[in-house]
């Protein structure tokens, strides 16, 4: 049975109970990679496994950009999915008509509510990005859409506007705030700090979506839900604008190992990564965490020597668990534990005096740049075997 | 002059001061990346650029492993960098011998000190492990290398005998103990917990190496500093055993924004990744924070017509500070700011109508995956002009 170590150092520090959703965005922040745009049918193909896992919330696009988005959009409230579908939305009509029209259940209602926003952007006062919001809200509300009520930047909005933002969204009956890390300047002990702060000031649900242009949306997103944030937002692969958005199977594993969220179907994760690689275009990283090439790989004999007596030595949890494979890889770094494993898996047995051969060819290859996968060790051995064999006749 | 947004939210919270150094260990833990090897030169390369940024010590390798990696190693102890060059070894002689051999500053000793390690990997009783790492430290010191007291896999090592080990570290004369989150299972939290405990164990500095496996390795890195670690280990675009280190960049970056430690030259930094992504074959993900090819890539409307007006809207920093470029792609979400823009500085000005017509071309392009960089725009706008003003003149 594939297994996973457990944190124990959760035990010894001070957290509430976790209590969140994941509201992921892949079809609307996603698409918004540059360069990524996504068909309705691979709309439809993500937002089907995204359910299957067990995702709460899929936000199904920005329905106001182009009708081909409305059309989407309309097409994966249509599937009769158990998640909430959700869209994106600027405080204006025009925009949650739209919304409206596509028949989601959710609208993320947002506007720029730092200095820099407020200033460069809109345009506009405080008490006119509040007025705006307010106005869309009680519009949305009326046609029966739950409401996000959305600071973008909010991570560089001053807390007393933010504080007066916030309330306005709960007093006009909006069902969520959202807490915004636009440009990714959080950390997780600022988050945690700002998300308690934001728990003070209105009694609905935070929500919290950060970008990763510092490496840190996971941790700041972990951290958030650790302050008692509800409402989690994700993208498969970690795509979206810029560095992107917290990662969808990070998060869902560090849910599982850290705090024990145990309800999604994380056996999924791996090939709705490979779906997402296909439809947008971006490889993830060959050391991505979770469904990386080399998330589970090993050529350090070291390791391999280790995981050979018992999994969990090298790898907090097994690949089964996420739907991927372990790989054993020979190279520089490789013994003669991988190797003889390796060759015995093929019906292979070496000698001690054979293995020191291949393994010094391993080796040699590796300082050309070349390591080899499993199906090029059989070729290996019985060339360098045959070879040797031969010496030893005419020896 | 290129900026950057603070955090200033880290002003609200309590931390001590950052007094950090970073050890960067590409040419090792990197190396150990399956299917990755360096030559001599590459090696020479990589230390020479971490130098000139001016990371403080540089883990050239692993020298026991082979000829040819104690060959490198000793070249980059040749260099006459200004960082100190620090090699790994295991509690054993031969290993201890081989870094002594290669002339190198530092050593780092391990050994696996949870019950894990200890049982499958090593077969030892705690005494033992304690035993062959005090002897093998008595041993480096005595030939006059800096030694760092590695406890492998100590983030599932029990607190007590986490002491007793580290304790014994620091009595034999050990100048560093070493925290490894060897399977990444570390949360910001626990590692802050896991620092304060270990420095009220000991009186020597204390180092932290962190894996990537659940996505946390750089915010687990950052918790550390601020609990008061000393030395920090990165790997340049995160490369290492499996899902990888944490990246180096991602944590230059994260200490000059969060911590103002400024005293690296960042402007390196993606040069050295390009650098380390011909000579590893790992090449990073689009989306990959500091250096990844999106890191400062725009493609929404909103974006781009807000970074026309302050760069600071959408980007924590500029792309110069790292040494990248900012670039703008139309696509499915672009809209008449950003076209008008890439049009103008190609020297074409757009009236409305024509700005309507190549816009929509665009997004009608984006439906079948096609985004636009820089240089394809003139075409596009030549060609459809064209046929505008034909089929205008027939009219």
């Amino acid at each position: 049975m594939p297994g996973y170590s457990t944190n124990e150092w959760m035990k010894l520090i001070k957290t509430e109970p976790i209590d969140v959703e994941i509201c992921d965005v892949t079809l609307r922040d996603g698409e918004q990679t540059p360069g990524v745009s996504f068909t309705k049918e691979e709309k439809m193909d993500i937002a089907r496994t995204l359910d299957e896992i067990g995702v709460e919330i899929i936000e199904a696009g920005f329905p106001i950009t182009s009708n081909g988005e409305k059309e989407s959009v309309k097409a994966v409230c249509n599937m009769g999915l158990n998640a909430k579908i959700s869209c994106l939305a600027r405080a204006i009509k025009p925009d949650i008509d739209a919304v409206i029209d596509c028949g989601a259940d959710m609208v993320g209602i947002f506007i720029g509510t730092s200095d820099l926003h407020l200033t460069y952007k809109h345009k506009k006062t405080q008490e006119e990005a509040i007025e705006c919001m307010v106005t869309a809200t009680e519009y949305a509300k009326k046609h029966g859409l739950i409401v996000r009520f959305a600071a973008e930047d909010s991570t560089r909005t001053g807390p007393d506007f933010l504080k007066r933002f916030y309330q306005a969204g709960e007093a006009c009956g909006a069902d969520y705030v959202n807490i915004a890390d636009t440009v990714g300047i959080m950390t997780p002990s600022t988050m945690k700090y700002l998300v308690g702060e934001v728990r003070h000031m209105v009694n609905i649900p935070v929500c919290v979506h950060c970008h990763d242009d510092l490496g840190l949306a996971v941790a700041n997103t972990m951290a958030a839900a650790e302050a008692g944030a509800k409402q989690l937002h994700t993208c498969v692969n970690g795509i979206g604008e810029r560095a992107g958005n917290a990662s969808l199977e990070e998060v869902l594993m560090g849910l599982k190992i850290h705090y024990g969220v145990d309800r999604y179907d994380t056996s999924l994760l791996k090939g709705l990564s490979e779906m997402v690689i296909k439809y947008s275009g971006i490889p993830v990283a060959r050391n991505k965490a979770v469904v990386g090439q080399n998330a589970f790989a090993h050529e350090s004999g070291i390791h391999i020597a280790a995981l050979l007596e018992n999994d969990r030595t090298y790898e907090l949890f097994s690949p089964e668990i996420v739907g991927g494979n372990r790989e054993f890889i020979l190279g520089k770094h490789s013994g003669s534990k991988a190797l003889c494993y390796m060759a015995r898996q093929m019906g292979i047995t070496l000698s001690k005096a054979e293995t020191d051969i291949v393994l010094e060819e391993i080796k040699r290859m590796s300082e050309s740049k070349r390591s080899l996968r499993r199906e090029e060790l059989a070729e290996l051995i019985t060339l360098l075997l045959s070879k040797e064999s031969a010496s030893t006749t005419q020896a």
